[in-house]
């Protein structure tokens, strides 16, 4: 077999075989297949794109290119969550406690990443004593008793996955549904998840702009999933505007902590209850979604989730009555408020660009190297839809310098006033196959 | 600039500007681009295609990615030809003293290259005694003086397309009309060419099998050539079969002497006389075709052609009288008839084929570390078109081994004889703009 021939084939619109795929992906993860001829096989994925067989072999692919976590010690059905990514997006801090409090085992591995703000872990990180650097026995340990545990990335997976991801990115082929779908679902597979939950976020914050397009990934990842043997359900979700109020570290935590407690925002409030009403179908702990949610409810109402997000802290070594007492968490030396210039209803909240203001005050990473302020971010006052009065704050910019001119004009083009303005639709639609 | 924000623009459908495909190019070159960001552009490149003025400004930008020639101490319009080959294309050797017979300035750099017989070099090679490795001084004198001299490939010409050329090989993208074009017309520009006349092949032993496709190809590099200050003419010839009847070194050197003298084959005659008419009318030594036609076919009666091809090659150090005594020219050992296993018409000889068959003698290099065997090749008895009775040769082996099976066995798969065949059509048109 010679790469250049499969090349072409998928080039001129051929359907490439299992063997050849596996071909590709090995030599590749090897080094006898060399970058120049991956980009331009990418290129051709991109025109060409792939059928339902080639999505599911690439992702498999992908999956033996490197280690995988057994979860097989663990009892019960493992349901994993995956976000495309947004900003302001704290639904992993908020459905691991409460799905575990329904006795469903979650085995997280996360990442600290790189974006607008850290990753689940530095978020995770902002209470003290907080360590993600368990033994695996311990982690299936502490799962297995207490239903939740959160490690940070180990071993070597999916390494054909990173290598062909860093190429993507600078050869104009990041952009292509299968090549997303297949990256995405490699590294949940090869997680160790039985099932997966997927919340695409679509709006102008997310990396699918459009609805069509999140609806185009969505049933691409849920097909792969399904046709592997791993039950995959997509919830659409918006991401026109931040989900919830906070973008930042501690302060997201603060609000997962709020919303464990029932008074959480409304929008993040009912994303981790869809979320997590899937979750708990998917693991067999509800026959219906109307079912799950009640469950759900109930264990916020009757305190069984937020005893297990102390729980949960206190088993990774952290301070747990940050929970209590949220001002424990890191807080930042200034709370500057800034004032609406009109009076009218928010009509727009660029959520990337709120998110590139919250970086710029240090809460996020833009290289690897980046350390970033756990303490800062920006509480959003108002969501779109709001009614404001000129001179009532927009949002609080939580910072640990003074000059922040340049953040409070990124605001101000940002977020929009006019004469009405209506709450956006969160939920865009559930994709099951 | 970024490249891979080119990529992604071209990839997009945009069109890139002088300034952007220059930086391509020269980062290309000096190697801060490097080959995986070219395959992904030059993919995207075959599904997007470029613009005419994109076209234009990728072939000048690789003429200027090396050293050019300088002609310009050479009186007159200098006017270069260049074939997309073919199997048994002896035009060269015929039209290179055919024109300057008539006083037009043919200053010819040629390569060796690979392929089913050797190349222009290697087939003067076959003449005792000529040198190509004249200094470009000597070079400029020989054509100021006597109007023809031929160079072997000097300087640093195009190496952006070099480099390009072997990276397009093994990803994928050869088969690009707006990457082919360039390729050809930034070698003829830095080669010094003021004119240039292109015989774009098309059948089944041509690189275009289409004739829509070969047409694609010579509008798009008249098109290039003509924007850039170059008056560039294409001819699309048949290459459904080999041309003229000799396929090997040697053998093409003698029905190039015998065409010189007017005794040739019709079909090189007929392309010939075409192809030197439009070389003649861009030189401004004509004002017509039919005029320029007129004055080729006096040169050839006169014996001035013939002349200027002994001329040419005492010149350059050859034995001139191989030109009177063509079996001066290296023999094959063995001259094997192949006969007609039945009556009929010869319906089809697959061109490519019978150059394989030719370079299964010997007669080609697969490798460039490859030596050539100059005396042997393949002599058709027939063409398309012709009567053949049982037992009549099919065509002539020179072959200097005996064990000649599989070529033999290649033969007769690829020359089928029927009830019926029609000549082809020899000259598909012409492509002035």
């Amino acid at each position: 077999m010679r790469m250049v021939d499969l090349i072409e084939k998928k080039r001129d619109g051929g359907e490439l075989s299992k063997e050849e795929i596996d071909f590709i992906i090995q030599g590749y993860t090897k080094g006898t297949i060399p970058d120049y001829q991956m980009s331009a096989f990418a290129m051709a994925v991109f025109f060409r794109d792939m059928t339902a067989d080639e999505r599911a072999n690439l992702t498999m692919a992908m999956v033996n290119s490197g280690e995988t976590i057994d979860l097989s010690a663990i009892e019960g059905i493992k349901v994993d969550k995956h976000s495309t990514g947004g900003v302001g997006d704290t639904t992993t801090l908020v459905l691991a406690p409460l799905v575990a409090a329904l006795d469903i085992p979650v085995a997280k591995m996360s990442g600290r990443g790189l974006g607008h703000t850290g990753g689940t872990i530095d978020k995770l990180e902002s209470i003290k004593g907080f360590n993600v650097e368990v033994t695996k026995d311990k982690f299936i340990d502490l799962v297995n008793r207490d239903k939740i545990a959160v490690i940070g990335q180990t071993g070597n997976l999916t390494p054909a996955d990173k290598k062909l991801y860093a190429l993507r990115d600078v050869t104009g082929t990041v952009n292509s549904i299968p090549l997303i779908a297949s990256s995405i679902m490699s590294k949940k597979i090869a997680a160790g998840a039985d099932a997966i939950v997927l919340d695409v976020k679509t709006g102008s914050g997310a990396f699918m702009k459009t609805e069509e397009d999140a609806y185009k990934l969505a049933h691409t990842m849920v097909s792969i999933g399904n046709s592997v043997g791993r039950k995959t359900i997509a919830v659409i979700s918006d991401m026109s505007q931040p989900l919830g109020f906070a973008v930042g570290n501690a302060i997201e935590v603060k609000e997962a902590i709020d919303t464990l407690k029932g008074v959480g925002p409304k929008d993040l409030t009912e994303l981790v209850l869809t979320l997590g009403s899937h979750m708990v179908c998917l693991a067999g702990k509800a026959e219906s979604e109307e079912e799950a949610r009640k469950k759900l409810l109930e264990v916020i109402k009757s305190g069984k989730a937020i005893e297990k997000l102390k729980l949960f802290i206190k088993n990774q070594g952290g301070d747990a009555s940050v929970v209590d007492n949220p001002d424990k968490l890191p807080q930042a030396n200034y709370k500057i408020d800034v004032p609406a210039k009109k009076s009218g209803f928010v009509s727009e909240i660029v959520a990337d660009e709120i998110g590139t203001a919250a970086m710029l005050l240090g809460a996020g990473r833009a290289t690897k190297e980046d350390t970033i302020d756990l303490a800062v971010g920006i509480m959003l006052r108002k969501k779109v839809g709001d009614k404001i009065k000129k001179g009532e704050p927009l949002v609080t910019l939580h910072s640990n310098r003074e000059e922040v001119e340049e953040v409070i004009s990124k605001i101000y083009n940002n977020i929009i006033i006019s004469d009405k303005a209506e709450t956006p639709k969160l939920i865009h639609g559930v994709v099951v196959k």
